[in-house]
């Protein structure tokens, strides 16, 4: 019998919510608006409560899972500077409001389990999973699994020292790898645009845009050559918005990455790919972690 | 019932080997020098054969496990620099000639599984080990098991690229973290002097001796503060002799690390202690694998 699950996605600028199958396909959708800061978390709990309770009322779900960017864990956003939440126990709370259980996580995960079910790392035997969106998101699977770490942190590359004395990062230090591979370096790349009319830019042949995004790629097979060094994986999935620009992005930072990888005489190389469900992944992997797939 | 296992370590200058209990205590020794480049792997073979045969005439061992630098699969040291190893399956031949199963790890994995069973990582969910010799060796292990990555080549954090650009190293790339924090480094730092007689000097208040030290230390905490964002590990263990420095490397890297951890106001800190085994963690780690404790 199929089993149903709500994954949610809380972004930035949207709140989007589906309801998925064990077998990780999505069959109905709802979506609300992110609360402004001003607004405070009491708004975001509402905004989950309503598209949770929005896709309940015609679908017989079991559980929910959301995502959400920053530091997550024990059912709290710790961090996020793009979300009004601090700490507070917002999977409790949404929980006890929508009367079903409520699995709370950091949205890197959430997408990399959604690849690990039912995407490009289906079969991997540990896969290192990135998603390049403002920022750098990350999570890594070993068979099949999310390395967690001790204290739910685990897979935080985008803070990884690259360039010690480099660019000043948001996060009060310097040289961070998110601060050359990722939609805000491609943004300070290309000035004026944003990520995605710089990717439509590039390919329509613009050189500024082409070469930022060649940039990027190369910072990105940089890093991603380090975590090779650090995890070996088999495969390597590269997911979030700037992925939208495909070899564009992706054949610079293969050429980065075979160029700087460790012992690549004695490995197999590894395959950069793509995320395949697109934007998608979240909502799937966290009805997935809902569903106890995790 | 007391099992027995003969450990084993290659290194640079010397095969040291003991045999071990399944408690981690050392009741026999034996050491050979390690053959150099021209004698090839078949007197690598004589020489682990010589102790391995030396210490089974007197004690009921019923496994060998082997540590050794560099690049370890399937049995075979598919590449280390310091070694006459150049893929041939030493477990295997090492074996038929001893009668006995023998198991062969890279010698960072062997020591941090003793520090794991027997030393200072006992208590950790997960832990980063790190080895301060020549270069530097790495392992992970969370929930007490290491993580090998598909390849079994996971753990190569002295080749994680800190400053592009940086440093020439051995490996063919630039700015690898080894350059910056090993037993190399401190020699650079301090020329003319070993690594064991700088920290000797040190320890006698040289004050050349002492900075090249914490300037070693601050590159230390640098790189483990990268890796603290990648793994989120509740401990972190350095060993290799380097580490002998203890607070004179130690206090520098603790505090370059609390400078440099991202979202540190959101996790508990990150323990960062000597391994407890010394110079008996490749033998004791080694045995351990070989009686199945791994």
């Amino acid at each position: 019998m199929t089993r149903l699950a709500v994954g949610v996605d809380i972004g930035g600028t949207k709140v989007a919510a589906a309801v998925v199958t064990d077998d990780g396909t999505v069959v109905a959708r709802a979506t609300s608006p992110t609360p402004t800061q001003e607004l405070g978390s009491g708004a975001v709990e509402d905004a989950l409560v309503g598209v949770i309770t929005e896709l309940g009322a015609a679908h017989s779900v079991e559980a929910v899972g959301i995502g959400a960017a920053g530091l997550v864990a024990d059912g709290r956003v710790l961090y996020c500077p793009h979300l009004p939440l601090r700490g507070e126990p917002v999977a409790q709370r949404v929980s006890q409001r929508v009367g079903l259980p409520v699995v709370l996580d950091n949205d890197a995960n959430a997408a990399a389990l959604g690849e690990a079910r039912f995407g490009a790392a289906r079969e991997a035997a540990v896969a290192v999973c990135v998603n390049l969106g403002t920022g750098i998101g990350g999570a890594v699977l070993a068979q099949g699994h999310l390395l967690r770490g001790a204290n739910s942190l685990a897979g935080e590359f985008g803070h990884m020292t690259i360039s010690p004395d480099g660019l000043p990062c948001e996060c009060g230090r310097r040289g961070c790898w998110e601060q050359y591979a990722s939609g805000r370096a491609l943004e300070r790349l290309v000035p004026g645009q944003r990520g995605a009319e710089i990717t439509a830019a590039a390919g329509s042949g613009d050189v500024a845009a082409v070469s930022g995004l060649a940039e990027v790629g190369r910072w990105l097979g940089l890093g991603l050559a380090n975590l090779v060094a650090a995890y070996d994986p088999d495969l390597i999935v590269v997911g979030g918005g700037v992925s939208d620009a495909d070899v564009l992005l992706l054949d610079p930072a293969r050429a980065a990455l075979a160029q700087q990888l460790f012992a690549s005489a004695w490995r197999p190389p590894v395959p950069v790919v793509r995320a395949v469900l697109g934007v998608d992944a979240g909502v799937v992997g966290a009805a997935a972690l809902a569903l106890g797939l995790g």
